[in-house]
């Protein structure tokens, strides 16, 4: 079995609540028990997974970064979704959802912070692309605040494929594009939306445009034209949110 | 005077643009001269500052950092906005206006996020407390793509009494609070609103929470109840911007 090393306060705590990985060992380091430190511990112990104790120089080798918070853990590898478990989790007769799809995103800060957010809006699942896209790594869980180790993440062997399929399904897939003119919040964003959200020096790829059902921009005023990626994620993912609860 | 060393590619390039600082000298790598490095060298060239070559470990130990991008500037330091410059900027009989308020937040990268979305916003200036607070630093111009150098930014002897200043002239102060059950889409954000932000970890000090006219949150889902700061106030922003714009 492919494993991997999660590092991270918040990534080794959700991965241990949501129980979705296989725990091998948790290596904390020696000195650094702070209170949020031992509620992990705890929980490691409550579920049996051995713990080791390990020097700072260890731990940094283990994981590979100095972001690690005095804790990682060995785990089985991200539990992707299939883009089919994630379209079937949805009962036919509810009509009111969101996914969200993230192209060309290299950065495992952006995905991470899209993910986080995602989750806080209650998005049914994320996919992203197999090829020209960052994979769910530790260190977007890192990014994620955890957040990755609770959310449904699929990847597609063919974006545009998988654009297809969703809009067989009754899907309208909305495109952030910096380029259009009409505004998120004059953008319909109920029903079963999809909302595409590509990197942010280049945007999502032309095919993928292309395929979009409708594309929406977030307006912007003064000298800079620039929103980061994962703000403007955000900013979007809320107006569905907020269409769909409170309008 | 003191000086200071703006990096990066965006800082140095806005901050040539908006014209607010004094430049002495821009440094940038010998080989690493891409086309968007070759715009900042053409409008300092324009502007008669002196331009040094350097080598790439001269210009990590000038800037103290690896995120230079090939490019640095020895310039006056970030010019401060009084508070009072900020709020007579206002016309009176201009009624809906937009300011920020950034209190305990003690990450470059949080404020400089803040920063980015509150200038594509339209915000009117930011203030952010002398005591306990991030300091407008060439790291925050960074993390705010450049943005920096266009906001006008002022800094609070005591944020308690610039709150009470800005009540004393029409302005209502909304909070933004975790634990507030008003959602920021029910909260009215018209008129002339400063919003408050805190840290992601205690969010605003007690006491400036309770000088606040009102709290609000923003609607959260599922296993974790954690909006990234930079996130939760971009949200909060963009829903004033639309209830004066489009609803």
């Amino acid at each position: 079995m492919k494993k991997e090393i999660l590092f991270g306060i918040n990534p080794v705590l959700e991965a241990l609540k949501s129980g979705r990985r296989e725990f091998f060992e948790v290596y904390i380091v020696k000195k650094k028990i702070s209170e949020r430190l031992k509620r992990v511990l705890t929980l490691a112990e409550a579920k049996k997974i051995s713990v080791e104790w390990v020097e700072l120089s260890q731990l940094k080798s283990l994981t590979g970064t100095d972001q690690h918070q005095g804790i990682g853990a060995r785990t089985s590898r991200f539990p992707l979704s299939g883009i089919s478990d994630i379209i079937d989790s949805i009962q036919p007769d509810d009509t009111n959802h969101l996914l969200l799809l993230v192209d060309n995103v290299m950065d495992p800060h952006n995905l991470g912070a899209l993910v986080r957010t995602a989750l806080c809006v209650g998005v049914k699942g994320i996919i992203i692309p197999k090829d020209r896209s960052v994979t769910p790594t530790p260190a977007v869980s890192k990014a994620s605040a955890g957040a990755l180790e609770h959310i449904r993440l699929a990847r597609a062997t063919n974006m545009v494929n998988t654009i297809k399929t969703l809009k067989e399904k009754g899907w309208w897939i909305a495109g952030m594009d910096k380029a259009s003119d009409k505004s998120i919040f004059l953008s319909d964003l109920t029903g079963r939306v999809a909302i595409v959200i590509g990197g942010e020096e280049k945007g999502m790829r032309p095919l993928v445009k292309k395929h979009c059902d409708f594309l929406m921009s977030i307006p912007q005023k003064g000298p800079i034209n620039s929103l980061n990626a994962s703000v403007a994620g955000a900013v979007a993912m809320y107006e569905a949110f907020r269409q769909r609860h409170l309008s």
